[in-house]
């Protein structure tokens, strides 16, 4: 097992990532303050994992929480629902909230945690490779309104994130490469040497290798850790870690959730945003086209769906929580590795980068 | 006009008392950090107060929303039209929500603000004595739950409180006299040298005297400060502030929220909670009888509603925030002006307090 741990002073937490992690039950039951547990989980991942996780809790009141699974659920109505749990079962202020399942259920998990009772603890028990890689970590809660993604929400830090590696052993094909895009963009942001490795064991992170699954997995966390330390509230810096999802975010709302899964979208995002890169003369072209061959020996989208005009990024983008006074804020790569935030390009810049990216076809 | 700190560190705000304040613009704009404004009130309140607050904002792009008024609108259905307002006239990070109205609107403007994209600042336009002597200081924003009161919600502090005192000239004598109730537990609970004046100027604060009012509303803003600094997310001291507030809950919950005003309920359980304190031999029995004289002079209801059994006083007090482990915590009087945090009383002597107080009817 590896640990981690989130710097964020009396907010600090751990993060545990190995095999067979479920099953040890006092990793989770440590983290637990009180005698009350309220699991959420989803319909497709609670009867694959939900029985060790209640086991673990059996000498405590546990119960549960089962959504409808997909991104499409993830609103204030369905959050409700977690809040009637609650209330029904009587939890009250010392009660953990466990999130069993992908960046859904933990986001929902967590900003219901955020705001029963205004505040109450919360454990992440991811189970997709994106949920173990970036939702989980950091403390970003939400749901989404018709109007915008990630609109409601709160920032707000999990008591500990335990990432059992084995519960990617069923996660669908396509949720897993949508999840090692959100991996590669580690190394895009901060980390050339962990790209350059990421291409060299592409094939054995794609064929889920545990070692070099667990590897990258830790560098990843410790890649977000290490941001989210030195920017809990997105003041600045943090924001790097949204490379790609302007663009994706974009994508996601045209599209009304629920065609291309959220790390399919970031992927394009993120040869949109590399493109504009290069297009400023900032980023190597050769870069763009290592992305680009990575995300499409995965199977990813690596170019803006066809009937999406440029204009509808512009406008959904506006919508987005990265304008401030009107100026498109854009994470945009200097060199590989190296990310910034701008707002330099225009907005005839950005079209030509969106148009260009079509060419990106696998 | 008299000014107060709310010492919290980085979060520390400025509460602005006096009359004619909602007309001098800069003292609210000096608080909006960049070019959006969001004013939420209610459609009691708009028509009196709306006009000189949009008018202060002209410079920039402000918008309101008005919710109907009520405390039953004061849920996750009505708080969603906030976020509709917001996103549809793309309000992003850096807008500045206003609360301009009662508690209702307070809280709910309140979690908005701290919901909207994880996090927007807010500002307090309290119009109602309650208001702006309780619910508008302290930073415990919520909507209700149909199984609960508050139940979702944040601690968010608002960047500065403005009250104007002759917003209180419109309002209905219920819900002034309600307002007093909570003026009358700061002199319970921490100041007993404040019971003793308020006792001595009650009347002239039933009469809404400027001078009188002002000295009252500023040493009530001066109490509340004082205990949310030293506890701002409710650690332990800050309960004291729920004096009454967990049998009033019950009686609001029990109502369906909507009979008696939160003020009414509160007044109702701070009798009750003095009446326990007495039997347990805690409080002179003087003080009870002169608390419930002075409510009674303001025609503030001193005894739970006849019909409401003992029974269900526990019952729904259980689901209370206030229960930790399923020991019912109440908040007492050791004596006047001294409160605490107790789980001693044993649920036969809750029952015998809500009994006797039967017999305080005006």
């Amino acid at each position: 097992m590896q640990q981690l741990t989130v710097e964020l002073g009396e907010r600090s937490y751990p993060i545990y990532i190995g095999v067979g992690l479920l099953s040890q039950a006092q990793l989770l039951t440590r983290h637990v303050r009180a005698g009350q547990v309220l699991v959420v989980s989803n319909e497709t991942i609670a009867p694959l994992y939900l029985e060790p996780v209640l086991a673990a809790c059996a000498h405590l009141q546990v119960d549960s929480c089962i959504l409808p699974d997909g991104e499409k659920y993830k609103n204030l109505e369905v959050l409700n629902r977690i809040f009637d749990t609650l209330l029904e079962r009587r939890h009250n202020r010392s009660t953990t909230l466990v999130a069993l399942g992908g960046g859904v259920v933990g986001d929902m998990t967590g900003f219901a945690a955020a705001s029963y009772q205004r505040g109450v603890d919360f454990i992440q028990l991811p189970t997709t490779l994106l949920a173990q890689v970036d939702s989980s970590v950091g403390g970003k809660t939400a749901v989404n309104h018709p109007r915008g993604k990630n609109m409601i929400g709160a920032f707000y830090q999990p008591r500990c994130v335990i990432a059992d590696i084995d519960t990617l052993s069923t996660l669908p094909e396509r949720e897993y490469a949508a999840g090692i895009a959100e991996v590669i963009k580690y190394g895009l942001i901060a980390d050339s040497e962990f790209f350059d490795w990421l291409e060299r064991h592409l094939e054995a992170l794609q064929s889920r290798d545990g070692e070099v699954l667990a590897t990258a997995i830790a560098r990843s966390c410790d890649n977000k850790a290490r941001v989210v330390s030195r920017d809990e509230r997105e003041g600045g810096l943090r924001a790097i870690l949204n490379l790609g999802h302007t663009f994706g975010h974009a994508i996601e709302t045209w599209q009304g959730y629920g065609d291309w899964l959220h790390g399919e979208a970031v992927a394009a995002g993120m040869v949109i945003a590399a493109e504009l890169s290069r297009q400023l003369g900032w980023l190597d072209p050769a870069v763009v086209n290592r992305l680009v061959e990575m995300l499409q020996l995965l199977a990813l989208p690596t170019a803006p769906p066809p009937a999406m005009s440029a204009d509808r990024f512009i406008e959904l983008m506006a919508v987005d929580k990265k304008v401030l006074d009107g100026k498109q804020r854009l994470v945009l790569l200097q060199a590989l590795g190296q990310a910034c935030v701008t707002d330099e390009p225009t907005m005839a810049q950005i079209t030509a980068a969106i148009e260009s990216s079509r060419r990106y076809t696998g």
